[in-house]
């Protein structure tokens, strides 16, 4: 059986960034990467041959909303993820905690587990850590992630503290109930906007050896100053020799900060979901497709950009589908705003290379802002 | 210039089904074919590189809808139709009229033309024959229809025959107004279920001389047996060297009737909007994919298909994605309806060509109903 590993390659001269390659059962990833999410076991809009096209090397899906439906038996039955949704590149899926927290209504949080509400017909249901790993040792995913407590953003030291605790203590038990050895099981490191509780959550997680470390409770609302301060004092604390991972950040310019902190893994609805609203991505900054700016505008969404929207259709067609409502806007943007990203990583990995990181994220950014 | 030209290449000894060629500026048609309706310069749910696998060899635009939105002009500008939706092969426009007569909220029809308000924001228009050719000739279409007054089912003698006398009159002034010679303009045969007033129709648009002549006025609501009656005495009316083109019928059964008597094209949206309602087309009859008993089922939609949606998902994913509104089942079901119509033309071709046509549509219409 393949397993999971991490190779470390090559560490920037200039930044904390690192080049890395993650082997997984269902093939190679290269770091720093960016993985489309596919709540729903789908990357809404695109299909997995057009993922592949643009160079999608693994994508995310999400236990929540899996376990609420169609059920994890069923997909276990159709050979977990990836024989269901036809995808078979790696996989990764959260844990659902933050779905728990964010879209169930809350019953009730004890140290044995949350007791919610499904947000899609009321019912209760119950998950614990062990559950949660069941779940995702039926969805089959190449990493999982264990049960974790997500605090919003600002939060008590007190709520934070006790989260953090929570965390480490259902983190040992996802470690216990695991038992498919083809999974990577991360850990998450929480603990809010404290550094103290930070560096206890990560030294905890750290001495229970996971396969990868994930930052959790980031990009919840606070100031991107405050999430890159965090960063700078919690990625130091992981293992150099594992995969790292940011959950939920996708904005270019927070990708580049945390690249160069050390971040190997990215993952973000934003750009699907600005896709579907009509708003691209672009080298120059992003446009906003709906207006009427672009009613007469027979350029691709970007000249630098060869995915196949960009190759094959203009701004204007792209405003007259939005406007329309057609099912092809969201196609064509999906794929153009992934594309744009997986492209960044793409280069990213060439400036590390290169030992010019530092010169391509003061070059992007600048270039985003003119 | 390339022009359009109609090659029979061969009559079929069981039926009246018809094996031809369309020659047009941007390629060929085998016929009888099936049509693909992209209301809005977009096939809904499927983009032209999807269309150019299942084997679609034209498509058809509609006229009153880019008139609207987004504004023919516009259309133009991008290089017409083919350049501003990306697709380089045939296309057809209607002219407009059935949308008028059907979604406009009409406000008169004179001699010369109708004057309707947008179903899009109420804003009055006024289209006359003139106009509507062009619109067509800004669209750039390779066949364009001319201005016809639709009636529905039920509809007296009276008010079918003064529309087929005004729909006479318009494509007299329509073919006066056009002036691309790429592009092939047809007649629209009207006359309700009348069998006099068919006649005069077709006696009057057959001395005009055009480039292909349409049946329009049917599949508006009446029995398909009087359909199949007006075919039977409208059909054989038309030159056998012209083509045939039934407006607005995209069942299989329909399809296949009219092909024994002699048509040679058509266009529904059927295919696509039963798509986006999770119904699916199958060699054994329709399947409601959102119904519980394809909740386990891991099954392709159809085994005997190879389209994209038939080789790598099953039942149970699409059913998935439908009950989650996930934009990707669209996207599956439309494409898989479509390359059923579309193989069911291919298999049509073949049998029309190996004298077993008669044969084929038994076997095919007893399939359906087990």
């Amino acid at each position: 059986m393949k397993s999971f590993k991490f190779e470390l390659l090559k560490e920037c001269s200039q930044t904390g960034a690192r080049l890395g390659k993650i082997h997984t059962p269902h093939g190679l990833i290269d770091t720093p990467v960016f993985m489309p999410v596919g709540t729903q076991a789908t990357v809404k809009a695109v299909s997995p041959r057009d993922l592949k096209e643009i160079g999608a090397s693994i994508i995310l899906a999400n236990t929540y909303h899996l376990y609420l439906r169609p059920g994890f038996d069923i997909v276990r039955e159709a050979g977990g993820l990836h024989g269901f949704m036809g995808w078979n590149s790696p996989i990764l899926t959260d844990s659902g905690g933050f779905q728990v927290f964010s879209l169930g209504s809350l019953r009730k949080v004890t140290d044995d587990g949350v007791v919610f509400k499904s947000h899609l017909d009321g019912s209760e249901h119950f998950i614990s850590p062990e559950k949660a790993v069941e779940i995702q040792n039926a969805l089959g995913a190449d990493i999982i992630m264990p049960f974790d407590e997500c605090v919003p953003y600002p939060c008590e030291y007190s709520q934070a503290a006790s989260a953090a605790d929570r965390t480490t203590q259902w983190a040992y038990r996802c470690r216990k109930a695991h038992n498919r050895h083809d999974q990577a099981l991360f850990g998450i490191v929480q603990g809010g906007v404290f550094k103290d509780l930070r560096l206890k959550s990560a030294a905890e997680l750290i001495d229970m050896d996971f396969s990868g470390y994930s930052i959790g409770g980031l990009s919840v609302g606070e100031p991107k100053e405050i999430m890159y301060e965090v960063l700078d004092y919690t990625v130091p604390l992981l293992p150099r020799e594992k995969p790292r991972y940011l959950m939920g950040v996708g904005s270019a310019e927070a990708i580049l900060e945390a690249v160069c902190r050390g971040v190997d893994m990215f993952d973000c609805v934003l750009p699907t979901r600005e896709a579907r609203h009509g708003t691209v991505m672009t080298t120059k900054g992003k446009l906003v497709l709906r207006n009427a700016t672009y009613s007469r505008d027979y350029n691709p969404i970007d000249p630098e950009c060869d995915c196949y929207a960009c190759r094959n259709f203009t701004r204007a067609y792209i405003r007259h589908l939005i406007k329309a409502n057609e099912i092809l806007a969201a196609v064509l943007t999906s794929i153009h705003n992934l594309k744009f990203l997986i492209d960044l990583m793409n280069n990213v990995r060439k400036a590390i290379q290169e030992d010019r990181m530092l010169e391509y994220k003061r070059n992007f950014v600048a270039s985003i802002k003119t």
